[in-house]
C-alpha cells in the first residue's frame, strides 16, 4: 500500500500535480535535496499549505448525470467493507488532478518568474466547470487498466459542432500517460499514434480505456480506446510509447 | 485567383472559422439552403456584421520578438511589386483564424442553443493574449508547403516547464489540416502519428512545416515537424492523414 502510494506521489509529480512545489518559498536548490527541502519547508511554513488546492477530479455541477452514473461506478469501488466491518482500499482508485506544476525545466535553462507563476497544466486551465475539458481518472492496478470519464465541453471544437482531434490526443496522452506512470513513475510521451474512427460531438460523455501492452527496460507501450459512455460506439484507437525518466532532469536547475 | 481564394474560404469553413453563421438569426433551415439564407440575411439584416470578428493569427503585444520577426518574413511575401508598380499576390497567404463555427453536427443531432452559441475553436478558446495557442498560418501554394509561427504560452503545461504532448499533437492537427484543407477543401483526421524528440519549453517560438507527401482520391497524407525558431533543433515529426468530406455532411440538421 504505501509503494502504491510512493507510485502515485510520483504520478503527481510527473502530471505536475503538486501545486505547492511552485511557490518560490518552495523552489529546492537542486535536485536532489528536492525531498529533503520538501519535506523541511513543509515542517516550517505550515501555514503556506493551509489552503486546499482545487482537485478537479471531483464532481461538480457541470457533470451530466451519465458522467456522475459512471463516477459513482468506480469510485464505489475505490473502498470496500472488510469482514470485520472496516475499510479498506478497493480494487480501483481514483486519481487527484490539479492545475499547477513545478516549475523547473531541463537543459539548464530557467524559466521567467511570469511564466512561472502562471503555468497551468493543460487540460486543466480552465476555471468554468464544464467549459473545457471534466474528467476524472480511475486506476486498477492489479488489472493494469484505467479508465477515464472524459465529457468534452463546448470550448473544444474541431469540426463544427465536434471535438477537435487535438483536444481528443490530448486526453490519449492524459491517460495512456498517467497510466504509464503509475506503473513506473516519471515518464516522457515518445510517439502517439492515433487512429480517428468516429467524431465525438461536444457535450458527449465518453470513456478512454488503457492498458498496458508491454514493458522493456525505460519504455512502456499503452494502448488506449475512446468510446461512447455504453461502450457501443468506437471513436477513436491510439497506442502511446512513454520513456521512463528521472524526476531530478526535470527539476535540474541552470 | 478566384479558385485560390474559393479554397480558401472552404479552408474557413472546415477549420470553422465563419464566425457569423453561428447567430441564430443565420441559422439555415437545411443545409441545401445555406448559402441562400446566408446571401439572403446578408442583404437583409446588414447592421449585424458591422461587427468585425477578431482575427486570431494578427499580431499582438504578446508576441516575442522573434515571433513578429519571423511573422515579417512571410508576411511581406505574401504581397509583390508589379513591374508596372502596382501589387500583386505573391508566393505566401496568411491564413485568417477566428473562434467560432458553424453549430450543426453530422448524424442528425442537433446541438443544445447554449452549446451552440458558446463553442469556440479548441486553439482559440482563451482571450488572454499569449496565454495559450499565439500561432499564424502562411501557406505557400506553388511550392505545396506550409508554415506556421507557433509561441507555445504559459497555459499549455505538461511535463513541467514544458508544453504537454497534447499540445503539440493539436498544433500538428491543426497544421497539417489546414494545409490538406487548402488543398482540397474540408478534411477530418483519419490519423496522426507523432514522434516527439525533445521538449519544447513554455514561451517558445517554435516553427511547423508541413508538406503534402501524397493525394489519393480522398486521402491525404501529410508530414509535419516542429523545430526551434532557427530551425537547427527538431522538436516533434508527424505524419497525418486526412479523408476528405462533403461540407454538406456537416450542415446536415436532424
Amino acid at each position: 500500500m504505501a509503494r502504491s502510494l510512493g507510485r502515485i506521489l510520483k504520478v503527481f509529480q510527473s502530471l505536475g500535480s503538486l501545486p505547492f512545489l511552485s511557490t518560490p518559498l518552495m523552489r529546492p536548490s537542486a535536485s536532489v535535496s528536492l525531498r529533503t527541502n520538501f519535506v523541511r519547508t513543509m515542517m516550517t511554513l505550515p501555514s503556506l499549505f493551509s489552503f486546499k488546492p482545487r482537485d478537479f477530479s471531483l464532481p461538480n455541477s457541470s457533470w451530466s448525470a451519465e458522467m456522475r452514473r459512471l463516477y459513482e461506478h468506480y469510485d464505489i469501488q475505490c473502498e470496500v467493507e472488510t469482514e470485520a466491518g472496516g475499510k479498506q482500499g478497493g480494487p480501483w482508485k481514483r486519481i487527484p488532478s490539479f492545475n499547477r506544476s513545478l516549475k523547473f525545466v531541463p537543459g539548464g535553462v530557467y524559466l521567467s518568474k511570469i511564466i512561472q507563476s502562471k503555468a497551468r497544466l493543460f487540460t486543466r486551465n480552465i476555471r468554468e466547470s464544464g467549459a473545457a475539458f471534466e474528467y476524472v481518472l480511475f486506476v486498477n492496478e492489479e488489472e493494469q487498466r484505467c479508465v477515464c470519464i472524459f465529457q468534452a465541453g463546448h470550448l473544444l471544437e474541431g469540426p463544427p459542432g465536434h471535438v477537435h482531434g487535438g483536444a481528443i490526443a490530448t486526453m490519449i496522452d492524459t491517460v495512456a500517460g498517467s497510466h504509464a506512470a503509475i506503473l513506473s513513475g516519471p515518464v516522457m510521451t515518445a510517439n502517439l499514434n492515433i487512429n480517428y474512427r468516429s467524431p465525438i460531438p461536444l457535450g458527449s460523455t465518453v470513456l478512454i480505456e488503457s492498458c498496458l501492452d508491454k514493458q522493456e527496460g525505460r519504455k512502456m507501450c499503452v494502448s488506449c480506446k475512446l468510446t461512447s459512455n455504453d461502450g457501443s460506439k468506437l471513436h477513436t484507437e491510439a497506442t502511446a510509447l512513454f520513456l521512463s525518466i528521472n524526476v531530478s532532469h526535470l527539476l535540474r536547475e541552470g
